[in-house]
């Protein structure tokens, strides 16, 4: 596919989509965020068009984020969580969903523990579904957004080098970002331990892909443009993927003592929430390096276009 | 009462409301339901109002539909759970309420597992109280909904045999509908277990009502037009109403096979949440026969009509 | 600090405040209230303004009145508490705070255990705190909407005597109270047991205000203008401060018999939610002393107030 617009009902992975459908959403993203550091933080745009966020795993961030995009375009916005929801009355996920569309909403933002699961809701609803993050699969707004704070930092992608560390194999986030960083012409490394970076996994899972793999993280920092470090589920502890928090940390938590090897415009990014200590130290994240809150701040622009342009599709929106 | 229009503070349940009453709900519904089609889903005639939700026992749909009419109205929405609340300081309900009232809202919606506490609460505040369903008493949106769905397919409730099944004893949906069908000039055949529909109360619960009792489904299945199948309460089969679920899916459970003897035309009805295989099979859930997806959306045009008729006591709405 | 209008970034405490800033936001509030009367009780001030509550204590009554408060002036509302929370996922409160300010919030609200974090976080953040009580420090949106109570039923607090009831030790509404009506010209009594009022910490914790202690409270009554109870927290008892509930309601308990000693014009106050029969009986609550249900209604106006002037920073309020 070699679309330059992105004309999707769902935005369900980074895997499907076109360096012109990324493009799109970044290009929109770009113009709309102004909007976010006007005295009047709020256009008309989305006015009539509901929202529904569907999180099923515990999410601050990222929920906060979708509904402030929405809310600032004008979309009325609702949100359904496990504890408060029929799925405790034994309802199927499907008949929640068949019910919610019944009520017509206009994009559901689904967040679920099973991979795949918005894939398949997707197919069987007329709605507009975002994956905002499913099991070990792709979270494609945090590699939107990702995208977004590099080419702020280094005018575009292209030829960078990514070095992305941690729990490579269990991580969503990894995963969309291996994607949308090939497809956007940078080179990705990957670096954390053997039992989260598996032999063999990486040219299965990325086929066509530019990825590279080590396990020496000293080795890896001097040729990087950005390090992405990845959350480090504490449960990976007691799973014996890890032998300790406290030997990771040593082996591979991101520090400034590491970086003084780095390229001098090295940047330094992770998804949140930090385990200070663990994967990043404090050192790093309240560092020159980091640019870890403009993430946060391109993520409600980013946001704010996937909304718009998913909404957009039900017609009746206002002229930005 | 004969009133043809509804001029109450509250709406509490059927069983008071005359036929006028629910035909005024109705058809202000039938006009306010175009909204929700439209490509921007908002109006703005209960901008300024202040509605709350008060839900003592969990929800999904009713709470959200109830809050999609309520903004698709413009209406602000606040909402308020037993486990968010002072209630777990030991406040009682009713302080609650007269702390919430004296913020001056236009409306509570309330659910609770007392039967009657809605009414109480109406009657010792100026704010309009909506019955969201009370313990086994009476759920009146769900029952407008219904009636609404029927018209949809039949024109008329007029003359309709309405046939509802399951745990009657202690269903509200039951109750209210039993009300709303027979005031609408529907004959409604009640079927279920003994333990759940005990010799006697039929006659004690609904006097003057044309309602008929069996036990037998398979007889009462030809001759109905509707079907209305209840959800069954798990919890049930621990209190001993049932010997097991799946001998309660093979004496009263609605599937495909048993419609074999129904009518052309008949409908499945079902509040939901469905326990799927037990009440009602997938095959009729989701078959030719059901209407239960059509009962969503027009629960979020009744829920509008409701709150309309209600907040428009305040005054100050805008013309739709 | 001589100012006469507010101009501060936060509201974090009574203690540090002039009188003039004081009034500054009664004044606004008396002008502001008048719009929870009106049929549209909306203005369009703050659209545009995100404002964020962060409660990680259960709250109904102050969560909900800033949250009406904010809406009734147009604002977008969003919500965190500790269980949806990344706290949850082992980030710090810090790293919180500054992800979400990253997300170009307004205001934010805070309430947290822990005595004196909103001002910390405050002298972290560009973004407008409220401390809508910390810990057993202050809770200054509370001792605002007193004080307006009181001038409401006596014209002004100059010269007033305010009786303060209760676990004054543990309690950050009787500190907000303690400065907010000596700064305005009262006098304070307070009166407890000996375990919840000790001896000599009135003299260390505000020096120079004028506040007597007694352990009497039927000698305290016949002197009062103004009688605040405060809530007695039953874990109190666990922890030894406390004989027995029945014990203390016997002691220090404001009930109508008490009150046949006490001045005709004097007014009790409680900033709920009331243990009614402990810390007041129900003769009192709901007799014509009571001024309760008026202080939970100015609570909104003085929480529109507080939003209005800390919001207004940022520019692009319309005019009221």
């Amino acid at each position: 596919m070699n679309e330059t617009h992105y004309r999707r009902k769902d935005l369900l992975g980074i895997e499907e989509l076109s360096r012109g459908e990324i493009e799109h959403i970044l290009d929109l993203a770009k113009s709309l965020r102004e909007i976010n550091e006007r005295a009047i933080k709020k256009v008309p745009t989305l006015r009539g068009k509901t929202v529904v966020s569907i999180f099923y795993e515990p999410s601050t961030r990222t929920k906060m984020s979708f509904e402030i995009a929405a809310k600032r375009l004008s979309a009325d916005t609702y949100s359904i969580s496990t504890t408060t929801s029929s799925m405790v009355k034994g309802e199927t996920f499907l008949d929640t969903i068949k019910n919610l569309e019944a009520m017509k909403p206009d994009v559901f933002i689904i967040r679920h523990s099973q991979s795949g699961l918005p894939h398949r809701i997707a197919s069987l609803t007329p709605v507009s579904v975002i994956n905002a993050g499913d099991g070990q699969h792709e979270h494609p707004s945090q590699a939107l957004l990702d995208l977004l704070t590099v080419i702020d930092h280094r005018g575009s992608v292209e030829g960078l080098q990514l070095l992305i560390v941690g729990d490579i194999l269990h991580s969503r986030v990894a995963r969309s970002n291996i994607w949308a960083f090939t497809k956007m012409g940078a080179e990705v490394t990957l670096c954390g331990p053997p039992t989260l970076l598996p032999p063999g996994w990486v040219e299965k899972s990325f086929q066509g892909a530019k990825v590279k793999v080590t396990y020496d993280l000293d080795e890896a920092i001097p040729n990087a443009d950005v390090i992405m470090v990845l959350r480090l589920q504490r449960e990976r502890q007691k799973l014996s993927f890890l032998p300790s928090l406290r030997e990771y940390a040593v082996l591979y938590g991101v520090n400034a003592k590491r970086l003084e090897r780095a390229r001098k415009d090295l940047i330094v990014m992770h998804p949140g929430p930090i385990n200070r200590g663990v994967e990043l130290s404090p050192d790093v994240a309240d560092g020159r390096w980091s640019v870890i809150l403009d993430q946060v701040t391109n993520g409600v622009a980013v946001r704010m276009a996937i909304l718009y342009i998913l909404a957009q599709r039900g017609g009746g929106l206002t002229e930005i």
